[in-house]
């Protein structure tokens, strides 16, 4: 049983949490809570953290799996929830190319740039598996897909929604077009309602940034401008609000 | 100027930033940043803080305004933010009868069950000023809308979405359906895809909370159960998220 704070598994943890380059290098990241526990591919799955006092009252869910014991005192503290669950799991990252984002008929995509908010990211991820979205692409500028608060936004998502990321995101939009994909950017200034556009056929949904929106160029190089439109004084919506309007928009075409 | 962390005022700050009651006993709540200062009705203000530095950057906006002067290093433990901008209000509470949310032809109503995050209550508001939502009636048990986040999460719309707070929420379904107003569960089990139903007439979406969804009860005392698809593995979607679904499926039906 790991008793102490200094043990040197609790800090490469604690790195994990805080560290996005460190995920990045060593190609790990950690999930806390059970649902995450139960939803990540045992084919990922590191190692496998638990409180003392969760491992009593869950011998059910544990057994066949290897894990280590911590104190729960210190268990608290590799997690960066106030009230953690008792299993933290570290898990390899998933890993995509652009082809697995184009595996369906008619994909349904979406290209997210330069967003910072850990919990916009993840919310979008969840519920474009809810929409049926078939790949998301993040601007290298994102924040990190693996930052715990994102993963736990995930509700899981992260495991079954392909992502890749690139760097350049007008190189997205190129290949996007070029394998056919109609490319659409969300814009306040759009000249289109997003309502009355078709997105039967491969489509692509570009949103940008929290506060500055999408990029100009990037804007300018998508097949077409597609606008929300409000009413009072709202300039924009949150981008998680604004990606869930155009996702479901998408799925009432395809399912009607 | 302000310069000590123990002034009096500083405290009382302090205070209304974390203390839902007091709040309430006081009528008042604290809102920090240009955007809130700007869209905040004159008539609702009560004292101005601002921060040193930001008092001989913003002339202009702050010409005619009575304000009090505080210490950057003061002013930056007044806020509950990380980076504040250099300027906090303190306001008076907006305050709505019933008959406010049902003035105009046909009501576009929200009602939220005990939800519990700031953001999700502040990202709902937000995205009901922008879809049109002509009132909010939130459950007493909800986290409080003068919370700091939820206040700028509401980008402003605080100021201009009617709300009320009701104590049992079976009550206003009650007088919603007295009143004509057809009552939507958002419900997981619900039998009618949301995409199916009209809403061009008086409407309320009741949405519950983020854990536990609607109580039973309330989804049954309402007109319709309706349900958002889902694909793919996921549960349910964020609350903020699936209110945004069904409110702009609202307006596209109204303005088509």
């Amino acid at each position: 049983m790991i008793t102490s704070s200094s043990n040197a598994q609790v800090k490469q943890i604690l790195q994990l949490n805080t560290k996005a380059r460190l995920r990045r290098e060593l190609g790990l990241f950690t999930a806390e809570g059970v649902k995450l526990f139960r939803e990540a591919p045992p084919e990922l799955r590191e190692k496998v953290y638990v409180a003392s006092s969760f491992e009593n009252e869950n011998r059910a869910l544990l057994e066949g799996i290897s894990y280590e014991i911590v104190d729960d005192r210190v268990f608290g503290r590799m997690c960066d929830t106030q009230t953690p669950q008792g299993i933290l799991t570290v898990l390899r990252m998933p890993s995509y190319e652009r082809e697995d984002l184009l595996r369906t008929d008619h994909p349904l995509l979406l290209v997210l740039e330069d967003l910072q908010d850990p919990g916009n990211v993840g919310t979008i991820l969840r519920t474009a598996e809810g929409a049926g979205v078939t790949g998301v692409i993040l601007s290298r500028k994102c924040v990190d897909l693996f930052h715990p608060k994102t993963i736990r936004s995930t509700m899981g998502s992260i495991f079954r929604v392909p992502f890749i990321y690139e760097d350049q995101p007008e190189d997205a939009v190129n290949w996007l077009k070029a394998s056919g994909i109609r490319t659409f950017a969300a814009h306040l200034r759009g000249n289109h309602f997003y309502s009355e556009e078709d997105y039967t056929g491969g489509s692509a949904f570009l949103i940008g940034n929290e506060a500055k929106g999408l990029s100009e160029e990037l804007a300018e190089s998508c097949d077409c401008l597609i606008r929300i439109p409000m009413e009072g004084q709202v300039e924009s919506l949150n981008a998680a609000v604004a990606a869930a309007v155009l996702m479901y928009m998408a799925h009432m075409q395809r399912h009607s």
